[in-house]
């Protein structure tokens, strides 16, 4: 969890904001989302929307009053206490990954489809790295596994390897109770995580303005036992929503408000996370531009909204359209990371690992965004302003012209420096001194992966999760 | 000239400035600072300082109502007028390179020393560059030219590929005077750049808490004639400064102010700029960490006491550690020249090209933050929030569930996206499709440099030019 100790980058002003979320609630009055779950429509309905087919249209005063149960931030609780991470605030939580079906070959340079023995080795790196906070949920596509087990494989990995929060599935409603259920076992009950909510999901809307089946199945199970959503706009401008940047948020702010509206009206109080997941699109070729600098003013401007809301914000990631773990990867992965951290971003998925926008995952990359996390972390740490650190009177000891090697104040403070993980310091001092952040992630990556070991798991538990995976049916 | 339109991030609080401010002070005061130039001791010394040998004590009184004279921001002139640039206030000016002694050779994967031949190609891709305002000073360092020659032979080079704004010679008064004189050839007169100022020099500390009499000297002769100069710490943690960011703060503070002192005392109004190109040494192995997270917070407070003081300041770069054009130069670089221009540092030095620290220039990496820096500049441009923009009535017309592709209102806009010079958008599509940032900046600076055109000059100040450098004696 990274704790940001300075105001946010405030990139939009006041009444910009106030523009974006006009156009919004015209939009969402006007225009309407299409809920293709007739509960949910039923619950709007009766709170005063207006349905017409599939398509509700939700007058303003329902937005406003249903945003304002939501609570501003809340707890996250992870199996091992120490772990729990607060949502919200000057906070920015992070999880690796999301749904790539893809793993880059760093040493055949080519692209295989992802197996489970993947999801499990990226559990073991999340769980090793003090840079992330999230596991489970789809860290990377098993394709290995039968579809009606994924979610419970991928739980029970995420368990076994790993002591941290948890997230749950968003497909259907069968999957989210099961979700529910194993989660449940782990921490004495459903009745328990009611009360201290233990599985984040994320619930992406369908853009322009839908919410799809699925995912309202899941949101209602997760609303009603009080488990946080993370709520999604994925748009891609030009093509799922207006081309330009202030259009697509509109929209995006119209979608996951109608969320957040459902959301509160099933369970008031539902922990929610106002998010984006959306892309700019370059036209030109209709590749997706997620590295570039207008997808990150756009995850800048979902942050401040969100403020504008009081709900915690969900955004960015170690994003980069490369497709390999080059230079570009690096700087295009630091400049949104860096840039959702300092404007405020609560809850940063694929903030590890990711290659060729959402595609592919790669082991190399993911350790190269550990490390950047960690800068990312450490420059957001305050600096220490006090007597011992102003250090007057060492200057005045030491005189112009002196040096501070030998000195005391520099022997107590010279291992405060953060130590990286891969990155290099060395001089150039023969032919063929030509480092490669990759391959030093590559080799660093295989030591961390046979040395893991697992944390320890109450035997009984494992046991009663392992046997209702067991009698999971189709 | 990239210019930021919202608020800096303000990484020190208020009374922090404050204590820094203080310590400083009490350095200044208590220890004083070592000027090795008589005639900088004796304009101390009239103005109030107390000096003792070559040390000058200055009382914060001299300071205050010295470092009141300089200008917050001035305008620096360019030979071709569209290409000036004011340094101050929301602006980050951007200069490649500075010094280096080697080049990084991307295909050998070795270094070599640079050549005049290197001096003249990073001159060309500075001209060429959207993303870079200065060019001259020693862009690179060109080992195969005498010493006595190299600044006019640099000076040449700047002008003859470049019409943008140049640097001055800081060795000593002669090359200062030469450099002076020469930018009177290009300018109509010395006179003309009195009243314009044309060169704009960088004046290092040597830390701690000393000038030498070069680089005093160099100021003199800019200071006297109106010219800009960048007053620059070079403290190095727990060997030329304390070892905290604090104290090395502080101690950066009194060498930078006493400098400016001095500079106003000799000319009152001179454009001085707030600098420092200090790095944090990584103590553990002796190796400097220019580019880690603890080195750019420096950076950020730089730019803070810089506005405390109501001056333009001077720091970061696309800094880096690292040996190649690898993910780490990339991450790094883009975490520290997005910092600083974020924390309003208004001129950043070494925006290009370095790798190994301060030591090697690389081609491809000048290319890679060329695209860096055209990144930093993209995400500062203000989201544009207009009707227009906003989009409602195209959000209206589709309704949920629509699709944008096709709409007016995309064509319109769909150019808007700013164009990578080197990222990949591909897509994975077949094996080998596997890309690297470095290979295509080697490919795009090939062509660049075969393609380059000097921009227009008249030919008599040319031969002028020439005539004054071949009269150059040692």
């Amino acid at each position: 969890m990274i704790t940001r100790e300075f105001q946010p980058l405030d990139y939009l002003k006041e009444e910009q904001m106030e523009q974006i979320h006009l156009g919004a609630m015209e939009a969402l009055e006007g225009d309407g989302v299409e809920f293709f779950l007739p509960e949910a429509r039923n619950i709007l309905q009766k709170a005063g929307a207006k349905v017409r087919g599939d398509n509700v249209f939700i007058p303003r005063e329902l937005v406003t009053e249903q945003v304002a149960l939501a609570p501003s931030e809340f707890t996250l609780h992870a199996r091992n206490p120490e772990k729990n991470v607060v949502v919200g605030g000057n906070n920015a939580v992070t999880a690796p990954g999301y749904g790539s079906p893809y793993i880059m070959d760093y040493i055949q340079q080519k692209r295989r489809s992802s197996e489970y023995k993947d999801y499990v080795a990226f559990t073991k790196l999340t769980a090793n790295s003090n840079n992330f906070d999230v596991t489970g949920g789809v860290l990377v596509e098993p394709n290995d596994i039968p579809d009606h087990l994924r979610h419970a494989k991928m739980f029970q990995a995420a368990v076994k390897h790993s002591d941290k929060c948890l997230m749950g599935s968003a497909m259907g409603q069968k999957k989210a109770e099961e979700s529910l259920e194993m989660a449940g076992l782990l921490f004495g009950g459903v009745d328990e995580i009611r009360k201290n909510p233990a599985l984040i999901s994320l619930i992406n809307t369908q853009s322009p303005l839908q919410f799809d089946r699925r995912m309202l199945e899941a949101m209602t199970v997760y609303a009603r036992n009080n488990q946080p959503v993370l709520i999604s706009a994925l748009a891609m401008t030009g093509t799922t929503s207006p081309v330009t940047l202030a259009g697509s948020l509109v929209q995006q702010v119209a979608e996951i408000l109608s969320g957040v509206v459902l959301a509160q009206l099933i369970n008031p109080g539902t922990p929610v996370v106002f998010g984006s997941s959306s892309s700019v699109v370059d036209l030109r070729t209709g590749d997706l531009a997620i590295g570039s600098p207008e997808s990150t003013k756009m995850f800048c401007a979902i942050a401040q909204m969100a403020r504008y809301y009081g709900l915690p914000s969900r955004g960015g990631g170690a994003l980069t359209d490369s497709l390999s773990p080059d230079a570009q990867s690096g700087y295009e992965s630091m400049m949104v990371a860096l840039n959702c951290v300092l404007s405020g971003i609560n809850f940063m998925l694929h903030s590890a690992g990711m290659l060729e926008n959402y595609m592919t995952m790669s082991y190399e990359k993911f350790i190269i965004d550990d490390e950047i996390m960690g800068m990312v972390g450490e420059f957001t740490r305050p600096m220490a302003i006090d007597k011992e650190n102003l250090a007057v009177d060492t200057i005045l000891r030491h005189g112009s012209g002196g040096h501070y090697v030998g000195d005391e104040h520099t022997y107590k403070h010279m291992k405060e420096t953060r130590i990286p993980l891969i990155s290099s310091r060395d001089r150039y001092k023969a032919e063929g001194d030509y480092t490669d952040a990759a391959q030093q992630a590559h080799e660093y990556c295989k030591t961390v992966l046979e040395n893991y070991q697992d944390p320890p798991l109450d035997e009984k538990i494992e046991e009663e999760l392992n046997r209702y995976i067991e009698n999971i049916k189709e």
